[in-house]
């Protein structure tokens, strides 16, 4: 007999939030009954696509058959929201990052803890069906002990220029997504961190005080290493490959192309291009996070990674971003 | 404002129904609202699970709101199905094929010829994304003249044994695929083919009068010439490939691997695997054939393939087949 | 203690002779001590760049010490100049093929059988280390028993229209290297040939009785079926393939590129071409044939190919020639 | 007309040397004449393979045809003997490293700066056809504007523990390719070393006082960045590719298998491996080598890499080791 779907809330109805919502709203597990979002037209439009009734987020908590909210407004509305959800007894899907600022973060450690109800923040690529797999082939001893990581994300073009001063900085919005892959994969806390990074690709980003190309290692207690390659703009898609090395192989996960056809012709041989940016690259990893959301109102599993990834990634990238500005390795407990 | 979906009815849950139906009930432009199949508690547990009601076939043609009915029922029934819904004004998605016999097709022609209601026969091939990216390759000239085609279609493993005297043999079973899809392709149709098969894989397929290895070779009017390569049990996975040169290069869709990890060891070095049948490697186009369904209810396309595309490719199966018994070419127009 | 290199002489300095001609050189195993070619210019310029003395045919063949001949003459002289160095008890390589015409070939088999110094005709493919890779994959048991085989060998642009006349036709000119590959890897004799094909690539070739764009299959007394997939040109490049499918598996010899760089940007995915032609495609197996040679020589082992050989693969030639002309199969044994 | 070969002579008959002295007798624009080695019955027997006389340094440096001399003997006792050629007049090939001292090398450079012939110091990779076609990618601007590089240079196995303590260590015996590949590639100096490494592979290693694992970056002037990747003991193979990254796009070098052939079967699919060691993965590298050897002999070129190419690798080496010791990064000025 399957169990009727779990009620949810949405607050967001931005870029990542119609992602959610629509992902949340095909989930046959989940009945997304409420959208929330400020914006009086965007949440009429967005809530009648998806089915879902405009509400207050007063409203949706004080329904006592809502089951969870996914947290998906913006960023610096995350932290009272979460709270405010799990104080009512809500489980939370939060799109990161949780909070931009880890003194905020550390702040609220109490509240967290002393939360009744599951946090799921969702970083993504966990839920990647590529990344999962490779770390599979780890876990099943193909690589022996694993011993370094190489971890390449590349944006396919840099975002536009008034996002750069609210974007948290190239690690915090961005390199996160690598600190917490290199956590998973790696099964043991990095303890220091060197970057070196350039602002190469568009002057305004260095303007803004912040930087578009980096190279990351990290160093585990053990003395295991994990090279982070970034850059604000590839030029030729989003590339999103990780290479795992260990005492007896190595595993690749590659990009995935737009289809697997190849043309060769008197211009050369061609491949299908790579994705062109995170919604396709990460779709299936969307809705897997949405999935596994529904495993956690279900109760059948606890979340994958809550406060305390949070955290931890975050402190990460406040350790590369003190690295570039010092030059010199950072101890993580320094942070 | 979005239109509200439309109304449909399955018949029959079998392996594809079920495959058809839980497509039918995930797509947004859909209304399942009936499941018929005379096994009661197949319908029962079914329509529970995509949420239909149970019901007998004249109960759904009679509601004058049902838009469509999609007919997955045995083989054998197909034909009377379909012909009793167009004739009560429904749109039909017919799962391959219409009919085994080709005589009996063509007796219904002019059955076919005064329909009211639109009938898509589903050759899905033809919405499987790395086809249609290489027939987008075709379109754009990246080949040049499309001279000449190669299909690989390997099945993983023999059917049951018990499976293959209801098949209608391997050609208008599963060869009828690559018939499809070489007339999609090659946009000409095929005048002439000669078949050499041989009962390689299982005795019992010999015993029962069929063949389980076959190269087949068409040819059309204008001399293009199209290969296709056939085998029961590949013992590698589900080999679906579509190579098409032309008088300036060629376009080649390769087979789907479960993901893009490799694994280098002392072992050598590995990919993963192919998909290992066809409900993992066409599961995209199973879902965008329901979703041509719904854009020919809406009226907005009509079907891409219908009463004429499975008279033309059952013909070429017919040819076939007389090919291995003569050991000769067989014209078409003779079939 | 290495033993001296085999004295050896050469007859013919053209395209394949340069080629022969420089391998034997670079041999340390051979001392082609002689060159001979009618044009006295030509035959002064290569010699001068081996390191050959000009000579004679009668003197070459008078020197004792000689051990081998390499004939690369015009293909109408092979015959002749074959015979000629087994009579005077030299070792021969001939470049293929011996002969165009079948007939004259039985008729020397007399000849052939009397001659008392080994015949090595150049059938360059199995010395490939591509394709004897993939025969070591099928000895070794990796495919399971081999039952079908698919051959695609495609030169990248049409030969000089007043070179068909004397090129003997696609079958025996071109195609008969996949004869030969044919039977080196099924390792069984084909019984019976079926060819179409068509001259799509231009019209002279038409004009001069000729084909150019051409699918045959060739089918064992066990079952077992070869498709041959031929192009005189094909827009891309020299495609080299084997696929060998069999119970358990496939392997497939790829294409040669002539780097492994791969290029990606705004424009795609690229891919560093496959080789433009069999000079390059083929470099490694020229060489290793002569090496073959002077194992030969040394009497380390007989020929891989000779007399018979040849006399097999032009008759699967004549035999697909007969079935163009037909449009039916044709039985070898009525070749 | 050709012109003769140039006569050289070869000092040392080791790994090395035996893979040089055989590049050297088999190029025809080179006459190997003479072979000298301290032990006796290796001369006689190697000098007997390449057809050269066994010779004292001194008397093959008195013969005043001799116009170059190749010196791979062990590295110990490069630099005096080099300096005696270039004295004598005679081209330098030189077996890297010129040295493993950089202070050793740096008071040489008077010396060097007065030689009236010329020295070429044989980084291989700089003639690698993967490696050049890559650079010839950069340079033909489909990468745009190089901005980063990563080199990934993994050694199949560690070596043998007794050769740790001669080899000069990690950095100076095996990333020093890598430090004159970034070089090359970026045309530009760093001008600032990172270093993390660990002994993960053999507690011998560690033991010696050296490391198996590291991560090196280095950074120019304009900002540009190269990851170094490397490890004693892959477990797979010799892993040997450079990543380009640049303004428009990126390049990718990747490994040489040993054959293109892939096979597929209920183990999965499998590809070729990679080459096992340098021996296999460098063979064409050495022989052009050897070839931009008589060039340099020919007038036509100046040596790719000579002194000053030595001493900037060996600068960048010792900053590696450095900063492994101190944890910091290292000025390559302050080396």
């Amino acid at each position: 007999m399957p169990r009727p779907p779990f009620k949810v809330a949405q607050l967001g109805a931005g870029r990542m939030g119609m992602t959610h919502g629509r992902n949340a709203a095909a989930n046959p597990r989940l009945d997304l009954a409420y959208l929330i979002d400020p914006r009086a037209d965007v949440a009429v439009g967005f809530a009648g696509e998806i089915g879902a009734a405009v509400a207050s987020f007063d409203e949706a908590l004080a329904d006592p058959d809502l089951a969870g909210v996914i947290v998906a407004s913006s960023t610096d509305t995350h932290l009272q929201a979460v709270l405010a959800c799990l104080t009512a007894g809500k489980a939370v899907f939060c799109e990161k990052p949780l909070d931009l600022e880890l003194s905020r973060l550390r702040d609220s450690e109490a509240a967290f803890a002393a939360a009744k109800a599951p946090l799921y923040v969702a970083f993504n690529r966990r839920f990647d069906p590529q990344f999962q797999a490779l770390k599979a082939k780890i876990a099943a001893g193909e690589v022996g002990t694993l011993e370094t990581l190489h971890l390449i994300s590349h944006d396919p073009q840099a975002p536009p220029a008034d996002f750069i001063p609210t974007s948290g900085g190239l690690f915090r919005d961005f390199t996160i997504h690598d600190f917490d892959t290199a956590r998973w994969l790696l099964e043991e806390e990095p303890v220091e961190v060197f970057t070196w990074a350039s602002a190469l690709v568009d002057p305004a980003i260095a303007a803004a005080g912040d930087v578009d190309t980096a190279r990351t290692i990290l160093t585990t207690g053990s003395g295991r290493l994990c090279v982070i390659s970034n850059t604000r703009r590839s030029g030729y898609g989003y590339d999103q490959r990780v290479e795992a090395y260990g005492s007896a192989g190595v595993a690749m996960a590659g990009n995935v192309h737009v289809s697997t056809v190849e043309t060769w012709n008197a211009a050369g041989a061609h491949a299908a291009p790579i994705h062109a940016g995170f919604a396709d690259r990460y779709g299936d990893a969307y809705r897997r996070e949405m999935d596994h959301f529904a495993d956690v109102l279900a109760g059948e599993t606890a979340p994958l990674t809550g406060y305390d990834a949070s955290v931890r990634s975050l402190a990460l990238a406040e350790a590369a971003r003190r690295s570039v500005q010092t030059g010199a390795p950072v101890k993580v407990a320094d942070i």
